[in-house]
């Protein structure tokens, strides 16, 4: 997979901000009121659209400047598919887990997702946009270990990084035992595991917990969850891409 | 997404055939009687893995060259993960429909999946990888509008091209009428569809079709179908991506 690119400065840190692009990341960061936008670029032929949905979102049609698609080659990664549609942007502001909790506390049946050691900004994207498709409540992250939002993240997500709460937390430990506190039952993904996923009751509050790729959860994190489980997989395949497998969880964990 | 790499010459065809890489896709090329292989390339760290797994295949150990990673990065795209393995291959024989349908003959439920106008090549390395996870018979695909194996496809699928039979055909609506003929549902993916995907009766010989991301199948495709079905998501969300929704039709129809 091609990584190298996405953690360029380039794309990630400007005096502007993150740079996103791509027609539905841009699309739907106009549409969000929370995301801050200083500048909007969009070829000549884009212009039209941009101007709309900013008069929809009621957003100042100043920010939009018409660009030249060569200019805005420039500002990306070379293989970075924009579309004619880029945007400085500001992060959005990160939930804290008690916002997750309180936005929980209502909720009979809900569940969340937590990463442990994913780092490839990409998966991340996939794994945002999965999220939203299956009413992830929320993404909860570490601090340390995770990329921040980024270009490449918001593509691969499709827009969708504007719909879902993410929460980065010091030590994800200690979340799980937050989680578990206020009635989550933690179901951890682990390959070896002898339950399957699709034997779980359904229903109720759940917490999902996965590790990277190669080396799956800390042994401390597997070690804090109420059950690990494992997706039925033939023995050919060592595993699936973390993204992958993170979508047919958050599918079976969405069933009623 | 990063595409643009993926079509260039320079992996695809040189005299030697297509190049592949990453340490999955060598091992697994290597562990495929049916993959002629005309060189290996690895760097000196890897050398005693790749002469071992040469040894175990009972393959020459004449066609391996100690190879400096710089060099194998300069026969690649800038941003392949080659991990000091590479090589030059046959690309394997094409299965015909025929033969597909020979190999369901003496089963009693299994499944098989069709792709319409899918061209992306991780894409489809990522729904071999998964096909091959969920036990997927073979891979059906029209020959005029999909890609060539590739080193990209190959390190997409984790290896798991080598263990997945590709079969392509010209008319991808006269295969649908033949897999029927021979007791196939067919079952096509359609985001408008009015059924879920797991309300189908499990068991038997189904054909899962799917089109691409943006189109979805052509109508002539669609109409060749017994049922269509989709994948229960959010409204926020306006499709899966391609190879996210076949990982996930692929379990709920390998369930027992």
């Amino acid at each position: 997979m091609p990584k190298k690119h996405f953690n360029t400065p380039r794309t990630n840190t400007t005096f502007n901000g993150l740079l996103f692009y791509g027609r539905h990341p841009i699309t739907a960061a106009i549409n969000n009121p929370k995301r801050q936008i200083t500048k909007i670029l969009c070829t000549p032929e884009n212009e039209a659209e941009v101007r709309k949905l900013c008069q929809n979102a009621k957003r100042n049609e100043s920010i939009i400047s018409v660009t030249e698609r060569k200019e805005i080659d420039k500002l990306l990664p070379s293989d970075s598919v924009h579309q004619g549609f880029a945007a400085y942007v500001k992060e959005l502001e990160n939930y804290a887990l008690e916002d997750i909790i309180r936005l929980a506390d209502s909720l009979e049946d809900c569940h969340v997702l937590i990463l442990d050691q994913v780092t490839d900004p990409q998966n991340i994207g996939a794994i945002i946009r999965s999220s939203v498709a299956f009413n992830t409540l929320a993404l909860i992250l570490q601090d340390k270990n995770s990329p921040n939002e980024s270009g490449a993240m918001a593509k691969a997500s499709a827009g969708m990084i504007e719909h879902l709460p993410i929460c980065r937390v010091t030590n994800l430990a200690r979340a799980i035992e937050q989680l578990k506190a206020v009635g989550f039952w933690t179901i951890g993904m682990d390959g070896y595991a002898t339950t399957t996923i699709d034997q779980l009751k359904k229903g109720g509050k759940s917490a999902i917990i996965m590790g990277s790729e190669g080396k799956g959860m800390r042994r401390l994190i597997e070690e804090s969850c109420d059950i690990t489980v494992r997706l039925p997989i033939s023995e050919k395949v060592e595993s699936l891409n973390v993204a992958t497998a993170a979508a047919i969880a958050l599918y079976e964990i969405n069933k009623k």
